[in-house]
């Protein structure tokens, strides 16, 4: 049985090994017994140009890529995302789930690469047509934590290392504060069950 | 001789068959001969990671490019260029030739998609670090003498046809009167040989 009535849109941020996809994966399968209809959807990714923006931008390669660049590459692959996979969704009454969506480029590439935070927000805001999530779980954990999990071979963000890492959960902080309303704060170093019933809890809570 | 005592940043802007390329390459020729060193660069392209951007945004495809995506990818290659082949060369004293800058993005993607203008100008800032050519020489030619000339299979953008390339041309006499301080109209029907006499004479007389 459905337990929402109408449409949702829900993201997943925090640092590179948090456990978000994880999550996601457990609340996808959660909305296909409880009889949602629910999207999931990938950043950066999720159409064909987005896949082709995607493998540029996490290429290993010698040359090295501006700042400036990265965070135009990012918000070009979320503008055709929020267009062909979100926004119709949603007018459709369908739930999306976002693993990661804007609040990454001001985390990534504001917190840890240091480019200009309002510049950054306003480069969303072309970007996703003006939308956000309805609620925003930042799944918490420090960045030795993230760096322990993490397993693979790293991509060329996930590569910057554990500076890189802190300031960008730092950033993450600071993003809860800015954006309370649509933001829950999750302790990532709970089970990953405990992590998931925190989750439907709130998402049943949301609206009521 | 060298005719110039300082660096210069010089860009070629125009609807698509206008010669544009012609006027860039017999500028770059002169250059040569005069003894100062100039460097072109291309948009979008002009390094390896341009080049992989360029192929994505003018890709034949199936799937519908969103336009935010292509003003968010056509800036992405710019802020590469921007910082890879332009910044630095005007910092060494070469004068940099660009066929296509920032005007391109208000041109096409304001002019033709019908995107905001303010927010591409602000775009571009973010991009060029706020970067302005110190000339632009805008070819002129109408849409039918753009097509009339055009030759070869077009890519994406240069396929959109006769109306669009007409609303290019429109944004460009806008932009022409907005930049008036560094815009220079040419008419673009003129022959090769007296076009580039003209822009040799622009040059000369710069900041005399």
């Amino acid at each position: 049985m459905s337990i929402l009535n109408k449409s949702l849109f829900i993201s997943f941020e925090g640092i590179d090994g948090c456990g978000k996809s994880t999550q996601v994966n457990m609340l996808m399968e959660k909305f296909l017994k409880s009889g949602d209809k629910a999207r999931l959807v990938r950043e950066p990714g999720g159409t064909k140009i987005c896949e082709e923006i995607r493998e540029v931008l996490l290429k290993n390669r010698d040359d090295v890529m501006a700042d400036r660049t990265e965070a135009l590459l990012m918000t070009a692959s979320r503008a055709q995302l929020t267009k062909d996979c979100i926004l119709n969704q949603l007018e459709d009454g369908i739930i999306v789930v976002a693993d990661r969506f804007k609040d990454s480029t001001i985390a990534y590439q504001g917190g840890g690469r240091g480019l200009d935070i309002d510049y950054l927000l306003n480069l969303n805001e072309f970007a996703t047509y003006g939308l956000d999530p309805d609620i925003t779980f930042f799944i918490d954990v420090t960045a030795e934590e993230g760096s322990r999990r993490h397993s693979g071979k790293p991509d060329r963000i996930e590569g910057e290392g554990f500076d890189f890492q802190k300031k960008v959960r730092e950033q993450y902080i600071k993003l809860a504060h800015m954006f309370s309303k649509r933001y829950i704060v999750i302790d990532g170093t709970l089970s990953p069950d405990k992590i998931h019933q925190l989750i439907w809890i709130e998402i049943q809570n949301w609206k009521k």
